[in-house]
């Protein structure tokens, strides 16, 4: 299909690998033997039932190609997955299988089982990424560089302070998923209108029991059509995507030539052109902001698919599926690259140096106007920031020089060593220092 | 790939079979071996370099997984194409193969060659659910039904008034198919930065050239970074999914079990619960609406993808195939089940007449309080309409006679027969008739 | 303009009171001064500045007029507004005002101030819509009614349990509001480049004076770039938004004139028609919907806008502001309006009864299965079920009856009062009470 | 209100003159004063009316505060506004005004009276943007800089050839709008349910007659539910917005510090930073970026409201309404600000000079591996040209030197001086001219 081609290279393919059509199937069938089992516990399946279900159906029981074909019928996967288990069993088996259930249980629980070690995956990753970035972040905290707000160089901070900011937004991105992985992976079990019609008091139990067997959140209500655990996995999956574009964002702009200040990995056949030999393109950053994109397009569908009528949806829950699948291994895929980035991230203090030093020091103009305030009013300072640090770019003479021989500086008594002090870029980051430290307490806290 | 559960169901088996890995691998060997065959032809390249390409480059030259694995590598298909094109070519045919192409050039016309007959069929299918829609209206163009607004009964309409509004609907969605169908399936060709680098001015000869051969509109520029014909592309699908989402919304409404106006078609196995023996779910329309807001999501991805940086997007590029294949073969899809809906509806004209008596005819206060503005002030006639309907729901009664027993009614000297006669639902059927007749006119003119 | 016709009306009046262009100014000057108290307070500004500062600083400074069309010219209003507040100090005061500050500050943490008391209403009506729900479950928790899956009968439930679903939506969506309100809302300050330039280390000493002054929470680092609170307030809004559509769609569908079961509440002027006297239109589902929708819209454009690039957005950030404030006013208007419909909304139990009924009782063909899986195989009875379900239909007699009268089923020994008991919907509504319970364990908990 | 100083420095303020609450309610007069005079025309109405009609509902007849307060009962504003109407008219005028009218009439034919001034005006500020646009390409059409992909350099263009690019997307998107303006904006009348009621065959030579009254274009059918028309209006306001990001990206990406081919028109206080005196900060970009992201938002609410249920939109057609004017407000300023960008545009050649020797030539592999072909195989000569590039980027010597100074290719016989004109950047600037000529022969033709 050609998915293979034009999806799956942003997604993860050890993902992909526990995400095939036989995993879901494999997962349906566990939640209908974990029904069965916790029937069985409660009295209202015979002993021995799940044991004989689990027997019956093995896994070549299920005909793949027919269940797809058969899927566009009932709208769902879960009414020819019953339908193949049934045809397996021995008749005094089929009322006890998929007793009290409906698809929307066993499609919402498979899905969840499906999508937990993915979403641990992408937990793992992020921590290693996380620590990936931390080495980045310890290399660097003293390393200058130019801040650039608007695409144009502001002021200066250090790399490691960048470092730490990415970092700062992939861990609250990532407690974000935390909460979503403790306590909302939820198994669903409600039957056919979410009150478990014909078992009274034991659906609920059953819905415990469930969990419990599935290692699954127990839900507090059937959430049929209720979606906020929908939702709010699709918020904690775009959060996740929105830190990591962020990261591939800035990384990106600063491989661009002229800037040069970061590469990515260098690894042979990676980011080629295939016309252009010299390029060594930041096709990893392409790619997470590829996979983000299509993440947030997958948001906008949940969220707008939020809303089911009465107590089934109308096309809103089928339409969440391939979405959240979709989502879960883009997210899993940019992950992975995101891990390599920070993992071999080519970083070059020389070219952040070059670039600090290309306006002639005249990104430095806030703190001079700060000093010369001190033999000038306010306004009149900025001013002659300003007109010294277009003389520096026009006659490429170093800002302080251009500084304090404006006609209103010199022979102002202004203190010549403490304004050429002030203008230094590398003495002027602020409290980038302390920033990763606080990053640092946090990460290791 | 959980792909096979999760999205096809809501694509079209049919033109799943045409976007496969292999048909892009056919795609993009199709337009390389344009691009050698108007090279040659323009004596750029030796006489007999296509046919011996086309020789060299069978089809099991391509090796599709190591294809997939290697596009995760430079971010796309085309790069590891062109390296086992060229492992397999001999070394005098290897400049010859991609020159003066890059990617881009590739992968957009392959995308636009696997597309093309896809929105075909796309516009075939629309013609025929059209075509149903039409037999649909004619049968009904009497059927007198209620037009119904934020819910509730409001006036009388025509089931063949409602069928042909959703026609008009879809025919102008059509119409804007067509546009981008006959003129906005671009051939991709601009060279690495989109100047022909290499080529000079043969380079638009190329491109046109290469459009003629592959049956491709001719573009006036390179597109690399001008998405317009993709986002004309991505508002021509969603303009059609919209279309079909409006017919899917109203064919489920009016399945509900308490209005019973329609039924989808019945067949074997189609719209069963897994749990529920006596329903028959319309599960076309949601299918259809589950496609619709997948579709939705896809064009937002495209919008927020259309504006790349400078000569080639950064991700942006990246993050519109999967979206735009995946929003074509769901249209395709939904549009497969639109027409089986068209085509095979059950219609119940007695639920019709049955719900327009529901109110006891409270619907007509509006044509009511028209006849009574003969004896009473505007607002003074429309009091009288809602009491009497509220005496009429409340009771039991029939309208007309609610109305004829107003206190303020009654020894009015009111035509008690014009009365009775203005509240007669399927006489108060509007232009619903002529409206038909326009549609008609449209679809046959 | 025209807000005041087409947005306003769907958001919250008492909200907007709080959200005017001047709300904004003393936003904006509330955080200039709570900067400067906090560096007083540090040593860093003489005693007595923030106090003179305020005093320099009335209101009446502002000229919002020119403020707005300033505003175009920096991008944000933070610039104009810092001018204006400037030009009224006296030069001795200039320098201490906006120190270390940068616009992003100012608007950022202004938006927090403004947007607090609104969140904070949000919450506190969202309390008020549960309590009134709570009332409405309580007395309707064992009011059968028939559950619609796939816009079908399908089997009972009561009026309490879906009351009770909706109410759980409500909690867990209060809850992710509440995790914003609690620790979301951060004070932002960072200077220039997010790394307080100038100030060192006293700058997150600032930061963090300013969040306690300010009430806001303290952010761990500058967030100008790191936009993951914003995203994280965006999915808690959706997510609410979401909550309220469920039962606004759930209302409206269920007030469908041949459906019958609710109303909203009846006002004067309220949900008429301009043509039609006989209507009671579910207007406040309606503006409910347009609210959700637009706040789905808001929600992804701040996905989209998730990734400003290095130290600054280039729009991203722009972009947020307006979609925020829509948002949470849209959000606060659907929430009165939820209230009010939770709070009068009318119940029609007897319409619910009489839906009950409408197929004869087919609906309980799952239990009618069940019961002659006695003396039946468990397909053979499925197929009795329906097949009886069908007569039931088609000759309007009772199910129960039609079941007896099965060819199958007659004489074959089945308990006729068993079958007859298991039939009955207001016996057959599984959980419901139970759920009942557990939502309000929760909701006194 | 807070859209003053948060989405109004996005939009345009001529734009917003036209489009007060007070124009809406002008609006909505003129639709009823042509039906009127419509139905008078056609007999329906005696003479005189539409004359009286006028006379009695001067414009301060209406009550803003009020009409704004009271659309929220009826959930649209053409509610209040009949009813203020009515309250003005005489008795004997009352039945002939909003005769056989539904509120959606009056509203949707009012928006378009609204839009369709500013969608002209849009069309002539990119009329006019595109006239700036094209002097520059003429300015440029010979000036070479480098072309960028994935951000880093490639090969060579011409800077004429890039704004041709964006002249080219917007003329694409130009033709879109022009399609709408021709003959999308549609007069709405279709009565309660869209069938005319009670106005029979009248109503759609009513209809007919209304358009040609208004200056809209004639719909083939009411379009109350079939929102065709604006998702037509959304998708090319849309493409619009995507062809001025595209230019504003690139612009806002060339003014980088390190880069510098670029700069926004210098003009007092804008672009200032409220910190850093040395910034001149690309705002334009950023603003057309800002209005962009949200026209986007807005599509999409467009797009997931198209389907509205049978004759009325519960919430989806209310959706629409703010999202379409803002987006249409804010794509009128994003255009003003493109014309402004493009007519003052600083552009500095020598800075696209400069950066077109930044890698020592190294962009020049590709052609190079053409000529050192002449030599060497073919991925030979790829290698070589590529270890080249390093050593000339490690070296800082000319790239055709350490071309020639390579093991493989010194003592080759390969012809020096073509070698080194080969790499000349200037001289490999493709199809550039010719593609400027193409956009002209399109521009002018």
């Amino acid at each position: 299909m050609y998915e293979q081609l034009l999806r799956h290279p942003f997604t993860s393919a050890t993902g992909r690998g526990h995400c095939r059509a036989e995993d879901l199937v494999a997962a349906m069938r566990a939640v209908e033997l974990a029904l069965a089992a916790e029937q069985e516990s409660l009295g209202l399946l015979p002993a021995g039932t799940a044991e004989a279900l689990d027997r019956h159906l093995a896994s070549d029981v299920f005909d793949l190609e027919a269940l797809a074909a058969d899927t566009v019928k009932g709208g769902n996967p879960a009414i020819p997955f019953v339908k193949q288990a049934k045809a397996a069993l021995p008749d005094a088996l089929k009322p006890h299988f998929h007793r009290g259930a409906t698809s929307q249980d066993i499609v919402d629980s498979a899905l969840m089982l499906v999508l937990k070690p993915r979403l641990t995956r992408c937990r793992h990753l992020l921590t290693e990424a996380t620590a990936a970035g931390r080495a980045l972040m310890m290399d660097h905290r003293g390393t200058a560089m130019v801040g650039r707000t608007l695409m144009q160089q502001a002021l200066p901070i250090t790399f490691g302070a960048k470092v730490g900011q990415w970092l700062w937004g992939l861990h609250q991105a990532g407690e974000r998923l935390d909460a979503v992985l403790a306590e909302g992976l939820y198994v669903q079990f409600g039957g056919a209108v979410g009150v478990h019609s014909g078992l009274d008091d034991s659906g609920v139990a059953i819905m415990t029991g469930m969990a419990r067997r599935l290692e699954l959140a127990e839900p507090w209500l059937p959430w049929h059509t209720d979606r906020q655990p929908i939702h709010a996995l699709g918020c904690a999956l775009d959060g996740v995507a929105v830190a990591a574009e962020k990261v591939a964002l800035d990384i990106a702009l600063m491989t661009q030539t002229e800037i040069g200040e970061l590469a990515e990995p260098a690894e042979a056949g990676v980011g080629e052109s295939s016309s252009m030999p010299h390029k060594r393109n930041p096709v990893g950053c392409a790619r997470i902001r590829a996979a983000a994109r299509q993440i947030h397009g997958a948001l906008n569908v949940l969220a707008n698919a939020g809303a089911p009528p009465l107590e089934r949806g109308l096309g809103e829950w089928h339409a969440e599926w391939a979405p959240l699948l979709d989502a879960t291994l883009l997210l899993e895929g940019a992950l992975e690259t995101l891990r390599h980035l920070l993992d071999g991230l080519e970083v070059h203090p020389e070219a952040m140096a070059r670039n600090l030093a290309v306006t002639g020091g005249a990104i430095m103009a806030e703190p001079a106007a700060r000093v010369l305030q001190g033999v000038l009013a306010s306004d009149e300072a900025r001013r002659v920031a300003r007109e010294a640090s277009e003389v520096a770019r026009r006659d490429g003479v170093a800002y302080a020089e251009a500084l304090l021989a404006h006609e209103r500086v010199a022979g102002s008594g202004i203190d010549a060593e403490a304004l050429r002090q002030a203008v230094r870029p590398e003495s002027y980051i602020g409290s980038s220092r302390q920033l990763v430290d606080r990053v640092l307490e946090r990460l290791d806290g």
